[in-house]
This record gives structure tokens, C-alpha cells and sequence, in this order.
């Protein structure tokens, strides 16, 4: 399977940024270790800190590819935009978040993208993105 | 007449996505069409994904031109910062909509940029583009 | 093509009532204007301050005629029973405000009615008749 | 005993308007057979569109007759006047609707006039007239 | 001076309904009083339960009249149709109630119409139209 | 025809508590007679102050009964699970409120329940179990 | 009659303050002339910027004086502990406001204490405290 | 390990209700197929529509176990009962929604409990609970 | 005096659960003392999870007792049942929270069952129960 | 011990106001025998309208009491700077009042005030008093 | 320059109050600082926790000082009184906060006084008094 | 001291915008004053339409410079992901407005970065950015 993960803002800072709440390994090396443990599938990776850039991902892949896991950081909250290029793409869509959102501000509880996606996986850390991975490609 | 029409995000897949929303030409071909049907007029187009790119061109443009026709897309629904763009420039800017706004989700009842508009053409297809450049060059 | 124009409550007073806003020509002159501009169409006019006379009129009509034009006034954001008598009928509305009620109080923002038309012509002055005509006679 | 049944705005089109929603019976064809089902009482119609004549017949009746059941349509989510009519008369007033008011739009959940009425029956159709009589006839 | 009593829905029931709210003399009998205690000034009467009524008649003397008073009954906290017709003429209005709304439901807290009148007398019973003509006719 | 009668909290203390809102004859008292009433149907009946047992009851008759009467007293405000059990079945579930809820407190307006029943009857004391049969079992 | 005038915060500043709104004579100039219009009546007066020194004076007068007029200014709209002193004193209480409040923000649009006064004055200048003695002395 | 599965209300319907949301299989045939998957772990499994019997299951083994994975159906949205629960105890809590929530009803987006868990996994259908599983046991 | 403390859902765990919130004495030990205190008063003791059982025992033991003490744990902020059970029992019921609801969640900050008790006593850690029995057995 | 009782706006008039919801006897009176019921302790008293010498008092005492009793009245509902002064000084303060709060206005059903105090007792007339006393000084 | 610092409610226990918030230093050892920094400025100084006070204070310097200097303290986000004040007044105003106000509870994060001010200074600790200061007397 | 002032959305039209509500120098004007003013720092200027390129350059300087000053412009209002790059990095950021922004439309009255700010200065034109620079170089 082909699936792409994007990283929306902010996210480029893992491993420096508020290590309390995000932990303190850069997303590079996790990655590594996630194409490490699925041989058989071939992860793609995308970062930006542009709303507009994350929607022409989408749309560049969203047509082709078996699967999209999407950490929309901060955007997740307010951003119809992104939610409208999901609906836009045949492309599953899955929902991640490294922190508990529901245990921070209440601004955060709020997610305008998850009901366009498939599913969502929330505040395993950075497992999140294993189990996604795993929701595209395994079943019982 | 010189007049500009600017597409905000997602609205380069016309013809592609969600059909049954938003009908199956792409909005090249009917520009076509707009631009044969007004033929004694300049008809400019842009397009982006990016909130800033959307006002990089209301600027550039807004000082010259004799209007512009704006489907702002989602960025309708949450974008105070199109709307001091559109403030800040002497050209008239009509608001469109392909859909009917009022008739899907809650949150696109609501227009940020209405307001700072000269007035809206809403829910006539790709018709309303027709209908805003109607309203820029004719009148009784 | 048969058009019915209905106006809604104080829209008898044009070209008298706070002409900064709604301007200095009555909307009998102007509808003579329309009616000039388009000799191969009918078009029928209604005015009532009364708004159940306003759904006596749309069902009068609305199962014989090509579409109607509705300025419902201030019944526009308050009125149900006006949405539920266009949902009732055939015949596509058209929307039609002469002001942009986005720039006005907080209450002009939003439309019962909307949602039940086919589109809204918003803001641009008397001319929105005629852009709304057009929306229900001509298409690209 | 005497009734008197009112219907507001949009219910003469009980018949022809949204068949999915109201059923295929004229609400004419229906009040022969309630007629028909309680021959020893006497059942009063009145239906009008217009909020105000609702409450003149409601005045005009309502200190002399045993009940009124009253449909308000779409005046049921908005009227204050009519509520001030219910309390102003001694007859009991029974509140009717046709569809599940709670299964629809949400601002047709808030009824203004509910807590004016004696009771209210929801949701069986056409029948919900009969339960209406049968409350204000039977008892156990 | 010429001044215009009009009376909104319900208030025909006066000294019929709800006693112990709005007293026990029909408004007619009060009329009388009021006139005898004016003898230089002519007030004139109108009262209807149709809100589009109420508008004609704002319409017919708003022109010519030298004051309103207005007790808009329960449309007064839900008509924008009223006070774009208080706007739209140049006498002035004087919004008056009989009961003290504010001891009553919530939702007669609020007036549509205030921020559109000169004044507001409100609360005094009958009393409150007698202030009304005082606040029109006569100034320290 | 085979009926179930649910009542929910403190039901079970009809003709105990609050006699001047809910009366004073118990509910036992009054099933009889609605027994009588209806010789040739089956009235079955259970009562819990638990919302659980309440579900298990619907759950356990739901899916081979003919029609349910529930009156789900407070939890009708605030049980979203209750809801889902009436969805879950096949069987009509009718809503029944013995005092009008919408002349006491405002949390007691909504009903959680009602979109997911069939109809709802309420405010005409334990009449409204007798209507709420009828409802059920005849039709004209 | 004995009778109490109180004015609230900035009140004292009449005629220096924002003269648009307040116009331009002082409270004592206009005093003189409202206790040369009422002869036979005694009319105290308070004013205080302090919310409890206007308390202390409803205490100190209100249990043997004819009426209170009170102009509570920004207290008006957030001031419980007042509401609660006019309701702790047999004196009737009259509500005035100089400007129409509802032509002003909207925090202005809400009385924390018209529930407690036996009426309300709002909107005719100073012309206001007239009414409202007016309203304490003389009746039809 | 061992593992508890908490099922909420109406969730012993599975394969019996609503398809067309949940699927077609019954819990408890999905449950053999998971017990077979994790074969070195025990998976213990429990179900109540009580909500305070899940409370005492959370009760029973939340201080022994090493993990627990809730699908709290409706009390989701509103039991804080269950979220103290929750918080009580030692051991991990993963929150598992079979559908999407957020594409639903409004009142199903909120979640009471989800701050009190580790984290979620919503919308995979059945699979959300093999996801949730594989959160407890397995890490990168 | 007979009296008779109910503690709601979660109480059981007194002693273990969140002891920086709720202190580290199990309620037995605490009631021993208590009991010891007021030897001349019996202390009925009843704890559950379930709602519902909280109502059969305010039932049972409402008609007869000369107070209870009642600590509805989390369902205090939901449970309008609890509520209708108090006020439907002549005994006084006196409402007991350990910790300061109020510098809590805000979810916490609510009471549904507060107007339906004699009073509250809050935020005294155990000691509440104490002031709780205070009020119920003497009186200056 | 020392502690101060400080009684906010209009509790002057106890005994005097609302005898049907504050009682008959004067504070005065109820402090008198709460002296002689704590002869071992000295009982501070204050009050006054105005909040800024509420605040000044519990500065001026807050630091070396042993503890404080409040009852802020309306300012209650209202005063964050109240709330800041008892935040600010290291004695504990007890909020008190008379009536049941929650029984009334919904607008003294939220206290600014209970956040920053110890604990709160409510509705125990002026009972409430001794409790908060009891609370002061002494403990199981 | 004359200009008048004015500080509101617990700013006199600056230093001995919450120091982990405004810091260890008192006010009046700051001022002398203050004062010492800018030797061609006469800088007053007033403090009251009396709302209507420190309305005086603006009332008695604001029609002749240069400047005033506002930390209204916990009047910020309750004081329509002081609002209309500082409106009322030539002299501009300068809102000041020592704490970041946004930082901490929600009920601090609006200002009514903020829109009648020139301008604010937030969140720089005693430094924010300086920095108005020279916002008042400098300029590029 | 190394400083980066970071101008957000329309900034760019200073001096050529709404030049009643921002004045008529251009910003390269001021910046030019500005760093005459002080010498002896280093002022880096960036400006930008577009959200995420704002983000780009807090994370590029944030984590080596002495301070940010940003004026986010409309983000200001909306961007909770500029608030988590501000979050991110280690630099005091210093948040600036040039008009008083509590004194136009309510939805410019909320900052969604003033929490994560050091502090914020708004309302004094350009000179905002001077004390803002003052802020980060000066203390007393």
C-alpha cells in the first residue's frame, strides 16, 4: 500500500518544541522507525506550516494513493477548507493527534475535519501515527 | 472593463470533486464560454489553495481594476484577513457561490467577507459567475 | 417566460423611506424599466405588507409560473411560514435584497428563507431585480 | 359538543405539498371522515396563512365554544400573539402537528404556543387530529 | 396636535382578558377618559391583530401625523417589519405597554422596536398612554 | 394487539407525590381502567427509577410487540441512550407526558426522545396513556 | 407627595458630558424648573457615583416617602444589589433613562432593575424625569 | 496482559440494530476473532446499559488490570459518573467509538470522557477495537 | 432523630480515589465517628453507583425519616430524576459536596438537584457531612 | 478564636425586607445569640452597601483572623474584585446566605465569590451563620 | 505633563498579595521609581477599592490633566460605570495591566473599558505603568 | 538586543489603507525612525500575507533572538496555530495592534495570541511598535 502522512503546523518543531506535551523525538526519526516496522508499505512524508499547501498535498494525492494520515496540528480546529479537500478525494482519511486534545484548552476539543475523515486516533503520542498506518492496512 | 475573478481552495477541482455539489465542467471551460459571452470585456482568473496568495492578488490588482469577482470557497466562512483585503481596496468586489450556501452545513451560513463586499450572487451554479460580471459591466 | 415579482412589508415605500439606503426611485418606475429590458417575458408584481398575504401569493402562482422573484423585507429573517410556502411550490425563488444586509444590524444577517430558494441576489441596489430576472431567463 | 379545528399557514396545500412530509389526503377529504367518526358533535373549520387572522377567530370563538385544536404551522415556532390569544380565552385549546416536529428542522423543536395549551399531540399524521378530538370529547 | 393610538394583537380583548395582568376597563371606555383630559388635541384609534395592518397604517399616517403611540402587543418582541416601518416615517413613535414586561417571560424582555421609537413608556397600565400624549404635546 | 406501557423515575409515586401537578390516583388504579377500556388488546406494563432498565425493557419487547407508551419522566430531558434504544427496535414507541412540560421549568422543554418515537402526547394528565392507546390501536 | 429623585454615576457631569447624547443644561437648572412645574410637591434629590451610597438612600427614604425616580445610569444594566433594595422598600419605584438605551451598545439594552420598578421612562431627554413624576402625582 | 472491554448501552444489539451505522456482526463472534488475534494476552469483557454497573466494573477491576477499553455508547456524551470513574483508577483507559461520531447528531461530538482516557480511536467500525488493543499492548 | 446519608456514584472509593481531592479516610471510618458524635441520633447509611437506586432509597426512606444528607456525586450536575425524587418526599433533604465544586471543572459549577434541598454545605472535605447532620438536628 | 462576620448590600434590613424569604428577627438580634453560643469565641461584625468597603475590610482583618464569614449578598453573583480580596489574604472565608439561591433568579444561581472561598452553606436561614462558624471552629 | 496614575480594587496590597502574580514590590516603591525616571512629569496618584470613587477621581482630574493612567483592576471586566466615565472626560486614557490578563481566567479576558481608552498597555509586569507613561509624554 | 518585528495580513498597505483607522506613513517609513531611535539594536522586519509563512519565520529566529514583535494582523483573531508557534519557541513575543482594536467590529475584540504572549500593546498607532521595542530593550 501507498500511504501519505502530513504533518501540519508546528509539527516540524517535534522534539524541540514543548517537550511536556509532545515528547522529545524529532518526527524524522520516528519515521524512520515506522518504515522500519511495515516493509511492505511505502510511507510517504509532508510538513507545512501553510493551510494552502496541506489542501494541494491533498489534492495531489488524494486521487492515487491507498490512504492519508493527517496530523492537521493546529488547523484542526478551524479549518473548512482542509475538511472540504478531504471530502474532495476517494482517499481514506485518517485522523491523528499525539496529545489527548480534549485535555487541553477547549478550543481544542473542537475538530472541523473529523467528520470528513474515516476515523481518528487521539493522544497516544506518537504511536498514534503506528496505529493509523494500522487502521489502513490491517484488519481482523 | 477589466475584471478579475479569483477562486479560493478546492475550487480547482471543479468538474473532479463532489459532482453532485458543484456540477462536472471544470472552470476553464466555462471560462471560455464567460469570456465569448463578454467578449468587449478583459476577463482575468486566479486560483489558490492559499489564503495569502488570495489576498497577494486582491492587492495587486485591487487599486486598478474595475472590479472582482470572489468565490472565497471556505475561506467565506473564517477569513476576517480577506475581508480587511477587500476593504483596503477602491475596486468593487462581488461575493459568489456556486452552491446554496444556506442549504448545507451550519457553518457556511455565515459570511466573514459579505460585508465588505459591494453585494452576492449565491446557489446558481457556475451561473453566478455569469451574474456577477452582469452586475459589474451592465445596468439599467 | 412568466416571472412574478413579489415585495415584502415597506417596500411600498421606495423612493420615500430612508433613501441613503434604498434609494430615490420607486419601484414602479423601476419595474417599467424592467419590463422594457425584457419584452419577451411576463412579469407579474405583487406587493403586501401582510405576511400571510405574501404565501396566499406564492401559492396563487407557484404551480403555474416560470419562477418568482421575492424581496421579502424583514419577513426575510424571521418568517418560517414564507420558507415553508416556497418549499411548498414548484416554481424556483430568487432572493432578492436591495441593500446588503450584511452590512447592516446583527438580526439582517441572517435568512429563514434562503435555504428553501434557488439563489440570492444581495446588495446591488434595484439592480439585484434585474440580475435576479436574468438568473431565471438566460444561462451560458 | 363543540370544536372548533384551526389551521395556519401552508395547510391548505395539505394534499399537494410535500407528500413525503404530509400525506396525499386534502385535509377537506379528512375533516368528512372525522365529521363522519363523531356525529354527535359539532366540528367548526377555519384555515388562514395570515398570523393575525388566527387570532381573530380565535377571539371569535374562544369564549363561547368547548375546545379549539389548533395546527399553527409554521406560527407554532415564532408567535407570541397567538400564545397571548390561547391565554386569553377560557376554551381549552389543544396544540395538533401532522409531522414529528422533532425529527425535522431544529427551529420547529421550540413551540411558542405549548405552554398556552392545554396539551399537544404530535406526530400521527392526519390522526393526530382525531386523539385531538378524542381528548377534548372522552375521557375514562 | 393630531396624534394615532395604534393597538397590536390582542389588546381588543381589553378589560375580557387576563384581568389581573392588564385591568378590568376596556380600552375604549379609556379612550374616552383621554380625549376629555385633551381637549385641543385629536387622537385618533386603530387597533388590528394582523402585524401587516399595523404597517399600512404607520404608512397612511406617519407622513402627516404629528405622533404615535404605539402598543405593538406581543409583535413587539418579534417584529422587524414594525420597526423598519417606524424608521421609514418621519413622525415620531412612542412605544408604550400597559404591563411591566419585564416582570413577565423572558422573551417580552426584548423590543424589536425601542431602538427605532423616540421613547418608551412602559408598565403603568393605562395610565402609560396618558404619559405617552404627555411625552407628545407638552415640555417643561 | 399487544402493548407495553413503560414509566420511568418516580412514576411510581403517582397519587403520592406532587398531587397538584400529576394528580392522585396511582398509576395502578388507572391501568385497570385502561384495561377495561380496551378489552381486546393486551396492555403489559413495567416501571424503573433505573435508566438501564429502562433500555433492557424496550431491548427485551421491541423487537415482538405491537406498540410502546413511554413515559420516560425526567430522563426524557436528558437520556441519549434511551433514544438509541428506541431507534434500535422495530416496535412504534409513543411519548407521554401526563402534565404539560412545557408550562414547568425550561430543562424540562427538550425531550431527548421524542425524534426517535413515533409521535408524543402530552399534558392531558393520565389521559394521555388512553390517547396514546388510541393512537396505537385505532385509525379512522 | 413627597417624592426622591436619585441619579447614578456620571449623571453629575450632565450638561458638561457628551452633550450629543445628554444635551447641554445641568441637572439642577432643570430641577429648578421641574419643582416650579409641580408647586405642590416636594422633590428631594440624590445623586452619588457610589452603587451603595445609592442603596443607603433607597433604604433611608424608602420606607416613608410617596415615589422614587430613579436614574441608575451604568448601574442599570448590572446592578442586582439595587434591584434588590427597590424591592426591599414599599415606595414605588420609577425607572428613568434620559437617551433611548436601545438606540445604544447593546450592553445597554438589558435593566438589571425594570423588574423591581413599578414602571419605566425612557428616551425623552430630561423631559424623562417629567413624565415620571408625572406618573407618581396624577392619574386619569 | 490483561485487558478489559467495556461496553455501554445498547451496544448487546450489535448485528441486531441500526446496520446500517454498526454493521452486521454481533460482538460477540467479533470478540473470538480478537481473542484469537491477541493470543498471549486475556481479554476479559463486560457489558451493562446501566450506567452505574459500569461504574462499578470500572470500579472492580481498574486498580488490578492493565488496561480497559470503553465504548460507552451514549453516556459518552453525558455521564461525568463515568469520567470520575475513570479517573479513579490506576490503570489505562482507551475510548473506542465503532462509527464516526462527528458525522452524526450534534450532541454525539462531545465527549464527557475522553479527557479522562489515554486517548481514542473512533470511527474503524469493529476494527476500533482491535486498534485499541494495539495500543495497550504493542508500542514501536 | 431518624437521618439518613446517600452517597452517590464513586463515594465508595473514599480513601483511595484522587486522595490530593477527596483526603485519605474511607467514609466507614468517617461515619463511626460521626455516628459518635450524635449519639443521640440514628445514621442510616446507603451507597450506590446507579442512579436509579439513589431514587428507590430518597423513596423508601422519604416519607418516614426526619432527614437526609445527600452527596449525588457526579450525578448532582445532570440527574433532573434525583431532583424530581427530592421534591416529591416530604422529608428535608440537606445536599453535601467534600470538595469545592466551584474551583472545579465548570461542568462542576451546576447543581440540578440545589433548589429541590432544604440547603448545601460545600467544600468542607468530610467535615461537610458533619455540618450537614448540625443542620438537621439543632438550631440556635 | 477571632472571626468576622461581614454582611454585603441590603442585609440591613433584615427582619425589615422580604420577611416571607429572608425572616423576621434583625441580624442584631440572630448575632446576639450566636455570641452567647460561642462564648469561647469573639465574633467580629460588619456591614455595609458598598463593595469597595466590604473589600477594604476583609483586607484589613484578612491577615490576621482566623477566619471570616461572608455573606456578599448580591455582590455575590456579580464582584470579581470581592473575589480577588478573599484570594488575597491567608484566612479562610466562608460564603453564607440566608435563602436558598438556587430557588431564585437564575441570576444568583452563579457565585464569582465560591471559587475563592473555603466552602459555602446555603439556605439554612440564618442558621447558615452558626454552620459557617461550626465550619470555623470545630472538626471531628 | 500632569498625569494622574489611578489604580482600582487590592492594588493597595501590591507586594503583600499573590506575589507569584504581581510581584514582591509595593506600588508606592515602584512610583518613586517611576517618578524618578521621569523628573520633567508630575505624576498623581490615587487608589480606592470603591468603584464610585475612582469614578470621582477621573471626574475631578479629567477635564484638566494630560493624562490618566487606569489599572482598573477587577472593575476592568465589570465597570460600565467607569466606561461612561472615561468617555465622559477630554483626557486620554491609558488602560493598564500588570499580569497578563488573557493568561488567566476567562472572565478576564474582556475589557468594558478598553474601547473608551486611547489605548492599553498589558501583561509587562509593574514595567507596564512606564510604559504608559511613555506612551503619554513621548513620541517618535 | 536583536529584535524582529513581524507584520501580518494588509499590513503591507500601510499608509495606503484605510488611512482614517491607520494613518498615512508607510511602514518602511516608521521602521526607518524607529531604528534611529535606537541605535544600539538590531530591528529585523518581515511581513507576509500568507498564516503559515508568519509561523516559518517565528520558528526561524525564535529560538536565537532577544524578542519578536508581532502584529498579527486579522490572524490575530484566528489563528490558533500562530499561538502555538509562539508557544514553541523560547524568544518574549510581544503582541501589537496600531488601532484601538476593542473600538471596531466584536469579532477583532478576541486575541487568540495574547495568552502566549509576553504582553501586548495596543491602540497608540504606530508608536505601538515603539513601546513594544521599549518593552524588550528598557525596565526601570
Amino acid at each position: 500500500m501507498n500511504i501519505l502522512i502530513i504533518n501540519g503546523p508546528n509539527l516540524n518543531l517535534l522534539g524541540k518544541r514543548e517537550k511536556s506535551v509532545y515528547g522529545e523525538s524529532s518526527f524524522e526519526d520516528y519515521l524512520e522507525l515506522l518504515r522500519k516496522h511495515y516493509p511492505d508499505h511505502i510511507i510517504h512524508y509532508f510538513q507545512s506550516n501553510i493551510e494552502g499547501e496541506l489542501i494541494d498535498q491533498i489534492h495531489k494525492y488524494g486521487f492515487d494513493i491507498d490512504g492519508i494520515i493527517l496530523n492537521a496540528g493546529a488547523y484542526t480546529h478551524t479549518s473548512i477548507a482542509l475538511s472540504d479537500a478531504i471530502r474532495a478525494i476517494p482517499a481514506p482519511v485518517v485522523e491523528v493527534h499525539i496529545s489527548n486534545i480534549h485535555n487541553r484548552e477547549s478550543y481544542r476539543h473542537v475538530s472541523m475535519i473529523a467528520a470528513a475523515c474515516k476515523g481518528s486516533v487521539i493522544g497516544f503520542g506518537l504511536d498514534s501515527y503506528r496505529l493509523a498506518v494500522e487502521a489502513l492496512v490491517n484488519k481482523l
